[in-house]
């Protein structure tokens, strides 16, 4: 092996992951390697063009911390993200639409019960969600697991403060023996993903805007099922066709209604302007083994 | 843009670039999603397969410092950078050859004069190096600037040690007026690339050899010809068809010859076996504009 360019050398490092340890690991690092290579060439690329994404790739890990994932917002705002989504759920009859799982999940977020504040303090209107988790068959599903998190009304993340002491607009909690669940929030609002870094630059660079539409995330969880990935996005909102990462589907867009003061849906008082949404999700069962 | 998925997705995706500021920034942004979407779609990337590329990126990127450039290193070792000398340094007749330039180069390198000794201490065999810079008219080129640095005798390159206090084996000199540079170094021996990071891992994975065979790094500049970036690599090395960055060209193969203590080409006296080595480096005209 000398004197390799061209089609020869790319034959040669696909030859180099002959012994790979895995058969997949194998087929996986010989697609990349192939669409690399014809990358490069196709675009004819410069080395300036190597060594500025040499220095993107570089700037993209080093802004990543425990609570900013830097690539995965890469991999959202390129749409890899919802490809990977497509191909690992495709629709199935009757089942919750997924989406993105995007780059402020956090695991081991704060126990919540059904009626409980999951806000803690965020700011933003009040919003009473509630809902239920069936099957494909139509039966409620007793103790699912639901993690939800979002956004408060500056846009941001609990994660994306500072200062703040623990989480904020976000919590486990389970349905209730009728597939049930709800709780208080805030209603989300529209926001940028983080543009201060590599990412925002290569957005500026495309001309493209980092908003999202007001969505929250769900993650809902019961053995025997499919685990669900997905948003519930606010009817109306004007960024659902404009979407950063693409990850908008019109079955996951829920009206929230805007209510005056006065009794909420858990019989107490409240003495400012409030929202209410429902949505109901359906889990589809597990794939057997080999599926 | 609601319910992107497949094709549709890719062509959203595509479309996002169609404002960017520059039309070079579009079209190869463009390219790469394509290629990027063609690859998950090809493969079937899993979700776990998925964040592991998330997690991989991450840390390569936090495994880059001041020092160490690991996503040079992947590039390398995928056959990335090879590609991008290929594209950007087609043989030209006559002149010398270019290879990669690995992740080892370092900026304002110490100046030295001809016949100093660039190892500054570094632990190997004495190695005189010498040479002549020509045009491809094979006109000697005086006032060529060389830039030049490799590894010592345990393979390690000086910016992978710790505590060193200077530069070794790593300088900055000029050809004489008749074109000729020679220094003194230290005999090159075949090293592994760094391993014990995220590419070591990706190797290993590969079930491939980190192994580069012994060179020394040049890069020879001028005003009015083409920079050469290249090796000088080391005849009868066991490594020249198995090198782990694909970077090794037959006309870059030099003989370096072992000779026994007693005088050496500067006229002095040396008590120790040492080694030497002349090559002859051949620069092409810089393209013209537009080229």
């Amino acid at each position: 092996m000398r004197d390799l360019a061209g089609d020869r050398l790319t034959n040669e490092v696909l030859a180099s992951f002959d012994g790979a340890t895995t058969a997949r690991f194998q087929a996986v690092m010989q697609n990349l390697v192939e669409h690399l290579h014809a990358f490069a060439r196709e675009v004819n690329l410069t080395e300036d063009e190597w060594a500025a994404g040499i220095e993107f790739l570089t700037r993209t890990g080093q802004t990543c911390t425990d609570t900013r994932q830097e690539f995965i917002l890469f991999s959202d705002t390129l749409g890899l993200s919802m490809q990977v989504v497509g191909i690992n759920h495709p629709a199935k009859a009757g089942a919750t639409e997924s989406t993105v799982l995007g780059p402020f999940f956090v695991p081991n977020a704060p126990l919540y019960r059904n009626g409980d504040n999951l806000a803690n303090g965020a700011p933003g209107e009040p919003c009473f969600v509630s809902g239920q988790v069936r099957t494909t068959s139509d039966e409620p599903l007793a103790g699912a697991h639901l993690e939800v998190w979002q956004a408060d009304d500056d846009g941001l993340y609990d994660v994306q403060r500072d200062s703040l002491g623990g989480a904020q607009n976000r919590g486990q909690l389970d349905t209730d023996e009728q597939g049930r669940f709800w709780f208080w929030s805030v209603k989300p609002v529209p926001y940028p993903i983080p543009h201060d870094g590599p990412v925002g630059a290569m957005l500026t660079a495309a001309g493209r805007s980092p908003m999202r539409p007001a969505h929250i995330h769900f993650r809902v969880t019961k053995p025997g099922y499919a685990p669900l990935i997905t948003h519930v996005f606010v009817a109306g909102d004007p960024y659902l066709d404009a979407d950063a990462v693409f990850g908008v589907k019109e079955s996951l867009i829920a009206a929230f209604e805007r209510h005056e003061p006065g009794l909420v849906p858990d019989g107490s008082e409240l003495s400012q302007p409030f929202y209410t949404v429902h949505y109901g999700f359906v889990l589809a069962p597990a794939p057997g083994p080999g599926q």
